[in-house]
């Protein structure tokens, strides 16, 4: 199958990837739900995983795998999470990796594994194996890889990046999975990253943190995550670069593009989301309460509602920032939405209402409160909550 | 009018109450939007208010006002919530008190006020004070008291207490607002309580601060309060009990009893509610991570949808307990629903999924989470979201 979603000529070399149908859940036979991801040679492989105290199987067996610094591929299945599964879950995520070593030809030590779908229910590992076994891994299988891990998705999510460093061409690509309200409840993201830059470990370990801190983490705070979240970056250095300090650098910014490339297509594709909002918070007394004021707002559901209905309420997204636990001086706070003054020195500004509604109709908003109070900022994304966000996830499991 | 919301033989004695039509909103014309509550003697009163960080210029004022322990009455109103309205919002509320002030004859460091409705608009302040003048207090105006209060509230909320103390017949009545999402956006919560018992001032505020507690902060925790929150309860002695020790326990009950009352009316009408949840969280390692994790639950958008479309989803309730920051077991967890052992010892239970579902089709639903740690519990209560509540919310100032 020739896939334009992704290009042969844009995937980072030595890498290959493809999907098979494994019916994970019952009655839902016809999609793609498993999918591999390969590499032709080691790769240097770092992850950040869910913070959630409730932790899935594939995730502690990942991380476990990920000791060592080096995997030859991913393994990743759609439908059921395999998170709350106890022992059974556990020895599922390690069939899933020994059926894909035993596929690439690598230890499972050498394998990541992710899961994402309804939390409690027993993967049908029996299926799964079969199913890996099936996939024959190939340049054009990264959009069928993508296809496989989505959920409530509407659209697979792809990204690439290539630069050239001394010369040689460099390249990542990315594919992620997102939908669900993004945060706090957010269904669980998962994003994986290869690239062909050689990325020494140390280094790639700091780049994947620093990345998901400016992509993913901005509309998926710490704290806030599902029992399943996993971002796997793999760096093969089969692009021949030679890790040098600017060129390190270098390709390290592809793979941060490529992280933020996809965590606004997952805000974009949020679960019936019909606008997307941006909230920079200004003024703030410590960066610790410019993201929590920031967050708050993005995730209070009147802020979310008022935007679905282009209500230009905005004393709400003022009240969420003062329930955040940030410090805000009210006799000095400031909002602004689309460049609008709403609040300023601490009161309402006088505004025509057919500008503040026409501010509130935009399909992408853009919300600046300045807390009136230091020199502190941060930014959240985040999407409107409407009816169909509520049809959709009171329909999940059936 | 006779009123049968609230009997005239239920209202503690020296107390009266009355509403009238301010046309807070514009183009609301037609509604009781102003009230007044009035004893006919000074009052111990105590109070509770948001911590939010930004509270609305009622609340500082009232605050104020408490300093001194005395109060004579209350006056309220719904539409404007006056908070994040600046010093011209200060001057509104000093206006509505010193009306009410001179319609009950007192000072007017001897009124409480209280505003709810939308944040960032000026009151009408010469219309209020205007309707306040009008309004005739009866001991058959607290209906009309509790209807003028209202804003997205499908029904008025009143709650009466009474019991005898050492012969003597002692009341308690309450009205409140609530509706909203209850938390952690809530609309605000107005509730006003007032007992004919003498309750000595120390003893009130004790009485005040636990009431709250056991019954609106079950619904709505500090650090997640709307701007302008508000509990203030006035005890004016006129049932002649003697406040001993024990009667005054026995008084401070009847408190405690309509506060619950009220807290409950208030989750039931919650804004688009269809169905209603109890979340009781055991075996936590501590008392705060008990209630963070029934907060957690109870506010969580997909636990919410879930119970709404009866979709039997339980693993987003621990998915929620795990992000709380709670500590929990996962492997030694357990999560009931309505009776039935969902997850037990840390795996899936083998259950009927008929069983499941008609056990998460219930209009109340009781949720046990067990964190599998230690011997802390904590009780919250929570609704579903409905696409109702979002056409709600989408179109609150409209």
């Amino acid at each position: 199958m020739n896939d334009e979603l992704v290009p042969a000529d844009r995937v980072p070399r030595g890498f290959r990837a493809g999907a098979a149908r494994a019916g994970v859940k019952t009655g839902v036979a016809d999609r793609l739900d498993v999918g591999l991801i390969v590499s032709d040679r080691p790769c240097a492989a770092a992850g950040v995983f869910t913070t959630n105290r409730v932790i899935a199987a594939p995730c502690v067996l990942t991380r476990a795998n990920l000791a060592g610094g080096t995997l030859r591929g991913v393994v990743a299945n759609s439908g059921i999470a395999n998170a709350c599964t106890g022992e059974e879950g556990d020895r599922a995520a390690a069939t899933m990796v020994e059926a894909a070593a035993a596929a690439i030809g690598c230890a499972p030590a050498e394998v990541g594994v992710a899961s994402t779908g309804v939390i409690g229910w027993q993967l049908p590992v029996g299926r799964i194996a079969r199913a890996i076994a099936e996939i024959r891994p190939s340049e054009r299988g990264f959009g069928d890889f993508a296809r496989a891990i989505m959920t409530t998705d509407t659209k697979p999510k792809v990204a690439f990046a290539e630069t050239d460093v001394d010369g040689m061409s460099v390249r990542s690509l990315g594919v992620a999975k997102g939908a669900g309200m993004i945060h706090p409840d957010m269904a669980t993201l998962l994003a994986f990253v290869v690239t062909d830059a050689a990325l020494p470990l140390d280094d790639l370990r700091a780049v994947v943190g620093a990345a998901a801190d400016r992509s993913f983490n901005a509309i998926s705070v710490d704290g806030d995550t599902s029992t399943n979240d996993t971002l796997l970056v793999l760096a093969n250095g089969a692009s021949d670069m030679r890790p040098s300090g600017d060129a390190v650098a270098r390709a390290a910014g592809l793979v941060t593009r490529v992280c933020e490339s996809l965590a606004r297509q997952i805000v974009a594709d949020g679960e019936g989301v019909t606008k997307v909002f941006e909230v920079r918070v200004t003024g703030a007394a410590s960066r610790d309460d410019a993201r929590r004021a920031a967050r708050t707002i993005t995730t209070s559901n009147l802020v979310k509602t008022a935007i679905h209905g282009a209500d230009p309420n905005w004393g709400r997204i003022l009240a969420a920032a003062g329930r955040s636990g940030a410090r805000v001086d009210d006799r000095r706070a400031g909002v602004r939405i689309g460049g609008l003054d709403v609040y300023r020195d601490g009161a309402p500004a006088r505004i025509d209402p057919a500008d503040l509604r026409r501010a509130f109709a935009a399909k992408e908003i853009a919300i600046e409160v300045s807390l009136g109070l230091g020199d502190a900022d941060a930014t959240a994304w985040g999407t409107d909550l409407s009816a169909e966000y509520v049809r959709i996830n009171a329909e999940y499991t059936t």
